[in-house]
């Protein structure tokens, strides 16, 4: 092993497994690299330090994430059931990541908000870009949606941001109660949260 | 000092500053006792463990905040008033940590949720019934408010949730952008998910 071209991978995938296991500041740079296979060396070889690290993980779940929801939200299905698609692959992928691991894990970045975002400033910068990225993905469909009449709302950025925040509401329940099951709210939700139509009406319909 | 009476006291009321301010991982029994002003002896004449510790916190701050919950829910104001001025005193409460300790801290459940759910059974199990009982003092004045046709939704429970997941959801931005003016969004949210009118007619009307 040591320092071979895809030693900083392997760091980066065992630290973003230990994360969402059991968050970050309980994990040693130590417990990361023997997780990793690689000698302690390696480590500070491609990381200045454990916050580094954690800034890389971020970037690399969300290069990740943000292909998906780029693939779903600049589809070619109608504004509104591209939303709906973002919310039943996130359902999906909690249920799948429930499976592999035996709990629902959450979302990364609602997990390190919570944990960290009060401790660093560089980890919590990177968040609120992160999370500023996705309300900027969700209000450019709900402005879409509104030119072609689909949805009535007056500020589209906060209904986007209400929209990631019940998201981000959700599924923390979900990793409370180890339950994907309460996921399946979202559509309804975000429809009343649109203004398209209330949560009874979107019930009857389905 | 020593085991005097108030000692529990101290040390439940530094751990829970240090963990709004720090997580609940990255802390020591030595700072905990340090911070409390209490000798470390004391601390396991108390407490069995660091998690037993985490329950007492969780039990004290939610003694605490249901006094509160129950007063304004359980208030001679009509059913969605008394919802009304649950957001409000949220977002006052959250704008009072932040002058006190300079950032937004968030809702400690919350906050120990994201950090621990996975890690703790003991910790997963309290956290659930403080979320279950907010869930029940929420859909009870949500059913009071349906009883008097001013709100139409057909699963008070379902709804219930979707308040409070709204209400995490913000409250997590609002402590990563440390911005409390997040929280105005969720009186007209809680109308949009009980059916009550769209978040624009909401808008108008204030």
């Amino acid at each position: 092993m040591g320092r071979t071209s895809d030693a900083r991978e392997k760091i980066i995938s065992a630290a973003q497994s230990l994360i969402e296991l059991r968050g970050y500041s309980a994990l040693g740079v130590a417990e990361i690299c023997k997780t990793a296979g690689v000698p302690k060396g390696s480590f500070y070889y491609f990381f200045e330090s454990k916050e580094a690290l954690a800034l890389a993980v971020l970037d690399e779940h969300w290069a990740g994430q943000r292909r998906e929801w780029t693939r779903v939200l600049h589809g070619d299905a109608d504004p509104l059931a591209r939303l709906r698609q973002l919310f039943e692959e996130t359902e999906a992928s909690q249920r799948a990541g429930q499976q592999s691991c035996g709990t629902v894990s959450g979302c990364l970045f609602g997990n390190l908000t919570l944990e960290l975002s009060n401790q660093t400033e560089a980890i919590r910068l990177r968040l609120q870009e992160i999370f500023d990225a996705q309300v900027d993905m969700v209000e450019s469909v709900v402005a879409e949606a509104r030119e072609r009449g689909d949805v009535t709302v007056a500020d589209t950025r906060e209904a986007a941001r209400s929209v990631v925040a019940q998201l981000e509401g959700q599924v923390l329940f979900a990793k409370l109660y180890n339950n994907t099951s309460r996921l399946s709210a979202l559509w309804a939700n975000c429809l009343a949260l649109l203004g398209v139509r209330t949560p009874q009406e979107a019930a009857a319909e389905v």
